[in-house]
């Protein structure tokens, strides 16, 4: 029975092969699911509505291929590709994996393993300028360090500063359409990231050398680790011009990176997302990627990782629902309407002036009336979780 | 208009008179709403369709009072309350409040600190049983430490038993009504608050001498504060039959004390909650007060106070129809059907003998069929969350 | 050079099969280290002093070994131990590793999944027996949930005590030695695992029918997960006589389970804890293993392994003379000294009668004069500092 | 009797009047000390060994003076700077306190309080340029939301820089020396603040217009309520070239604002803190005032303020000269030598060309035997602990 809120190709969904590939490993256990077939995830997605799927180079070709292994394996993929019609927007790189990349991959204290980290990455982002990807993430997750004395951070930022660079330069040499998007986490499996939020990403890229082609791929749970809003990150990113990428998961605050399915915590926090995303509270809409960084359970057999895709797409198309009869709601825009004061109004339109301070100075406020004002925020936040409970509009 | 979500006083919702009455003050700002009106309070809540009202000792009557102002003030408020038909069934002390409570109140090291805290909650127990309390609630907020070498925390255990043992004993003589309820918070404003969880405090009841009058008020906020499952905690006090009370409000993980409208924060979290309390998944119902230890914004005034205690009361109601809802699901109860296994049943029924030890390793399990089984959780859990978004059932 | 914090026997330091002879495998990344062989590792920790070592049943033997390789398995190692001096103190069942386990083990929903975790054990215990250990340790890594709706907290708990009043009836029953210690976690690899700190624990033990078998086994780590004050949790085990055990690490609060070496975060919070078990703060010492539950960095081959552990060990040991050095301190001592009041202290010390509460409310307090009264806490944290950092003491 | 851990007036230690003035009020209980006189403190502050003392505009003028009471209180303040050699080289605006920022200041949605937030700003620049500060603060405590849809977080932030533009232009305008550091914090008294970490600030200063004469305050306990590594932060802030100013104090993760004695929280995070600042790690030295932005514990009177604030200034110097210690270790700069390689020095310096990426990729490396590597940090951190610990060095 067809639902409004099922997928659709144009909704823009995508997951990572790690994601349905998911084998449900962990720190105390083994996995619970088999070695999945890249081609069997490719068509189920597909059939499930989902526009793409995502990649890291070891997830496809196995590390240590021959080039005709390599070779074989593309051409095999790029076929099941055009058979689905999926796309590979994204594609990165596995920095973490490997026992080389233990202390870091482009900060790490040993050039060899920041030339083979590089070496890596080379590869890789030929490998995802040939599925025709658009932008290419960058996870640090090695990034960082427990023994904290073992580096200077600074010299952490330099370094990775040169690989983006470099990076940056031989995408530009080799012609190729790619946009970097990196990706902050706080911790894990590093006691400490560097660049540990979305935030401190942002200025880093103003750092580098072509900025302009890298921006941020914010992941709700990373964000949220540390306890952060997500709808903030997320907006600050936006208003740069930076949001090129989007990891839409769910977590709790305070612990493990849970990676579970969308909107399955914090049902507000993900409504807010959906409004900034699509843009129905104003400022534009998302275009890129509705990417789930997320996995299923480890309770689940291969039935239980397409009700955990399902559930993620549909999850996500309800809330976008909520979010338009929210935002179009005359109480929530009567409260939202925007506030004028014809004497203050061009005082705080232009920039400064010894005139316009003046000016200000000079007008008389009754702050204590202000204080005494009530704004209706409760009133406010009450319709926005009647809206996401169901119960109106 | 009317609808099946307006509260009803069968419904049992109490607010605290410092709840509705909260002036807005914080650690970095002023109080932003009047000093309250008790009488004024209860004929709105009343309105509203509120149950009773709880309170501190020194929300009702000023401290230092005389004893013909305390009995003026507290013969008045019963006329209100009779005006009104509502009721105190909680009554508590305000035992951090004074300068003198600055490093605890029953666990200081000073022993005129511990009188003055045992003679201000005689008085306070006097009151709260006139007013016909039946609960009377212990939060220690002071009882905890930053300097955590000026005291052993045995001592600091030790002379709250006694304190609580003395206070039982008291209750008893006087032939008071009264069962008590410990209420635990992790921290603020202390660092550490000494039997930070719902846990500990169900531990250290056991060791009370009139153990059987001392239960347990969970606070949504103070076990959400440590990212301690609320469900959980709720649910280990109610099978230990030790859920005397509850604080329903709304918090973020890791965070001062929020002290949000119910169900604004964390809605599935509510709904698993409500559940529990209502008994639609079973294991009886908890038939005690709604109690709603939170507070309005400090953006609003009188008229958002209003808003949000009919938030509270509200989406408690909401959630408890999506409750009953979800738990009456078939698909939902299909999921949960209880697993039985003719062999195995029996052995795992009754205590441990030779007999049945040795049956139970002689029984063939395949343990790697069990692990490859999928357990269809996904798909309980967005079950869980299309009920709570109202897209189902 | 031998130093005063060398480790010696009589320290009874004792490390798990699993510590030293953890391989560095993490969510995102291969083992790093090889495969370790017990009989090493043993040997390498009695040469830098330690008392003991402490295994899991699959440490040891692999699963499905048969009878004879089991038995060949443990002769040898029970050689090795005897041939070093070393102990066995502690033993414990994997019960997380293996799929089967994917929901919990003693409860899960399925009775094949509880009978196969008691079959396991029932073996597992066999072993510790035979090795010596006089206490087993449960550590119930998945017996939680993340879609929460999948089980009643209440069956959780209620399967749980079944499955070790079961177990300890088989100890008696056989007429070992050993006593249980159970271990709480907050989260991690569950979203939220039932009974999530050593107070919850606390309490359920006293559900058990055998409850004077049975205590805690409290870890770092997993308190401080949380938030919560270890030494607070420590006293009170202490207080109720359940300290059976401890888990010594490092943690940062709210971030995943980092088992880092002990003393390597919070040191304030190490000395804290070490006063408590070396009892130099009085209220008697801890006698059982001091047990490091931690494991090197993943930076790190064997020869880290091997600082690691000598780290932990010494690091205790200067912690355990600074203990001292505070607690004989007499500035600390006048702090610290017993407060008094002739009138208020033979109230305070009996029970509740009508005389005493009457007397009680008779004696005049000046609370404001208790108010303003500085308690000294600044200079007495500073002291522990300077200790703590060695410039005093 | 004379130590080398003696406060003197080069290391730069100030205060400011709001944390020795702190009256020990809270969320639950009334000040416990008395209301301070301004004079009283920096004369205190001077006889200990400080540098100087900061400012919020109202911690010295009264909300509401008239003009010639200001410049009475004004003139009186700087004669006591004189007599005392003391300097206020950092001044801020109280824009949190006053109910009508109850819901922001400068990203208010109502234009009288932005107004109203400009005029106060303006005032307090002019008092701070009066006194001499070099330094203005922006701490945005009221910036943020709990209802988030109140306002687009977009619209936010542009109203904030909208205002720090104009600010600048107010500052550059009068001819003022001085530069402006803002001050993140994730949040409290706000659910959520914008801009809620340094890397986030670092970000938003990259949009302004006068950039070059906005900085950062980051401040321990901000950071560390996030569970973010604060030195990494810091350091951050360094290599941008934009730490003009610190706020010392500690914390623990995940709770509520606590402002404690500096270094009376993780020890080992408070010591790399110092390297930084000292540049024993090299790097270059931080050459603003060490702010102690903190305040005595509640339990302490007038004496105990004292205490702290000189425990505040000798851990710092005890934990500076533990920092050379550590990095003039032989064993550590072994530990921590800089590695070559002769193949790849060359390609790992320059930038990207086509020569110099097929160069790299024609290297053979070694992964396998990389991954086998010991790094030696579990030393390299137990020799940090134990300079730490005053056993070493």
């Amino acid at each position: 029975m067809a639902s409004p809120f099922d997928p659709q190709r144009e909704d823009l969904f995508t997951f990572g092969l790690w994601t349905v590939g998911n084998r449900g490993r962990d720190p105390f256990g083994e996995p619970v699911r088999p070695v999945p077939d890249p081609h069997h995830l490719v068509r189920r997605l597909a059939e499930l509505g989902a526009h793409g799927v995502n990649l890291h180079d070891d997830d496809l070709v196995p590390p240590g291929a021959s080039a005709a292994e390599r070779d074989r394996i593309v051409r095999e993929f790029r076929r099941t590709l055009r058979d689905t019609g999926m796309q590979v927007p994204m594609a990165t790189t596995n920095l973490f994996g490997h026992p080389a990349f233990k202390d870091g991959a482009f900060t790490s204290n040993d050039p060899r393993v920041r030339a083979f980290a590089l070496q890596k990455t080379l590869r890789a982002i030929d490998l995802g300028a040939e599925l025709g990807a658009g932008i290419y993430v960058f996870w640090g997750g090695r990034e960082g360090s427990e023994a904290d004395a073992c580096r200077d951070p600074r010299a952490a930022l330099q370094r990775l500063r040169w690989a983006l660079d470099f990076l940056c330069g031989y995408v530009l040499d080799q012609g190729y359409g790619l946009r970097f998007a990196l990706e902050a986490k706080p911790n894990e499996p590093r006691g400490d990231i560097y660049l540990p939020t979305t935030g401190h990403m942002l200025h880093f890229i103003t750092t580098l050398q072509h900025h302009e082609m890298v921006g941020v791929n914010p992941e709700v749970a990373h964000e949220v680790m540390a306890g952060l809003s997500f709808p903030h990150c997320v907006a600050q990113a936006m208003a740069a011009g930076k949001l090129f990428h989007v990891d839409l998961n769910a977590q709790k605050i305070g612990r493990y990176d849970q990676d579970l399915r969308f909107g399955s915590e914090d049902q507000k926090g993900a409504l807010l997302l959906v409004r900034l995303l699509e843009g129905t509270c104003g400022g534009g809409r998302y275009t890129g990627p509705r990417h789930f960084d997320a996995h299923a359970y480890r309770s689940e057999d291969e039935a239980g990782v397409w009700e955990f895709a399902k559930g993620c797409m549909r999850t996500y198309k309800i809330l976008a629902h909520k979010a338009r009869g929210f935002d179009a709601d005359p109480e929530v825009r009567a409260l939202l309407a925007e506030q004028h004061d014809p004497r203050l109004d061009p005082l705080l339109a232009g920039g400064n002036s010894r005139e316009v301070a003046e000016a200000l100075r000079g007008v008389s406020i009754d702050a204590d009336a202000l204080g005494r004002r009530g704004l209706g925020y409760e009133r406010l936040d009450q319709l926005l979780v009647e809206h996401l409970l169901g119960v109106r509009g």
